[in-house]
């Protein structure tokens, strides 16, 4: 069984490709961000999400001492409600986020042998953030063969995307089948208990859950919690 | 004047860009990186050189949870004494080192409106770490154009390596030209009051400050400091 590097971030997707990347055959070594996001209810989903499916995982603690997007900075109003324009780059783009992301990954995949790295990128990220397109994964697999001792000694390291066209009714389609224990994810821009239901990402989610066919299992799982409690 | 992110680590050759930035009329704001070094010398260098130098700079502190580099793991042995393979990549690299920090060089630029990115990567480091060669700049440079906002809208970021080509004495000689404050500057492997003057990076600085035919204000600064004391 070949290593892999899988970045997991508590959400939908990455939980998915954590389950992708076992299908396949890997042995999946999750990457884990601190960086500074409004919350740390995602850290805590991603965290718990290794643990239930029995990988190995890292945190990687790294300070953005600089503004510019609506995940970062509390004085940029988050985007509620709105249809996504895929023709405009969201407020929630943070500069270079995927760039920064993915040169971690390579570091980490050099210091164990891992053959790849899986990234969630997909089809409805693809249209807003420059970062999630397949032309920046092909440019950066350029990178990843010019620039490590891996690549200049022949041993390249994949990156695999496998969610990059996949809408998200698919995805969770997919992930179901896979047994991907979606009510451990977390999507809510803001780090409450519940979801918050209107915040872009909230909004995707449902969307998606809905156009699949099946009630999301974070919300039943509330659900069910309330009533217990009630 | 337009911006430029500078990556100043504390040693000769960052320093030496700073003062090359300056002097193609940028306006520079430095990226310090504190990542686990073997020691915070040469952070307090880079720190002081902006200082002296009249720059903004910022410090990102980061974690790497993984080995693999005789400059992170003091379980392994720094080089010591031998003359420098161009063919192989010696124990100091650091798995993606460098794909890390022009990431958040990218994230900085971006969020600041940044024209153009310094490196120091020189000639010397050229031969032995993959992350030097100009063959990976020109892949970076690709990965900037498509994973940024920037790139996207057509307002490029440029990677200047000034040094890449320069010799250790060359950089010297062009650094005294500029007047860079080099007493200042931080090259040895070991973190202690005096350099070693056996590491390899020692070695390396002390034949560039022989062959520019100078003396290293840095030995000299001490020697008058030592001689002071006596």
């Amino acid at each position: 069984m070949s290593k892999a590097v899988v970045l997991l971030s508590g959400g939908l997707d990455s939980a998915t490709i954590l389950a992708d990347a076992l299908k396949r055959r890997y042995h999946p070594h999750c990457l884990i961000f601190n960086y500074g996001q409004r919350h740390h209810r995602e850290i805590e989903s991603a965290k718990r999400l290794a643990k239930k499916m029995k990988c190995a995982y890292k945190v990687v603690d790294f300070s953005l001492p600089w503004k510019g997007s609506a995940l970062l900075d509390k004085q940029i109003k988050l985007p509620q409600n709105k249809t996504v324009n895929p023709k405009k780059i969201p407020v929630t783009y943070v500069p270079g986020r995927n760039i920064i992301f993915l040169s971690f990954a390579v570091s980490f995949a050099e210091a164990i042998g891992a053959k790849a790295i899986f990234i969630g990128a997909n089809a409805v990220d693809f249209s807003g953030y420059p970062d999630c397109r397949p032309s920046f994964f092909e440019a950066y697999r350029k990178v990843m063969m010019k620039g490590t001792k891996a690549g200049v000694e022949g041993k390249s390291i994949k990156i695999i995307a496998p969610l990059l066209k996949k809408t998200k009714a698919q995805i969770i389609r997919y992930g179901i089948k896979l047994g991907v224990p979606y009510e451990l994810t977390w999507s809510c821009y803001k780090g409450v208990k519940k979801p918050c239901g209107v915040c872009d990402s909230c909004v995707l989610r449902a969307k998606g859950f809905e156009e699949a066919g099946f009630k999301d299992p974070l919300l039943k799982a509330q659900d069910t919690r309330h009533k217990t409690r009630v």
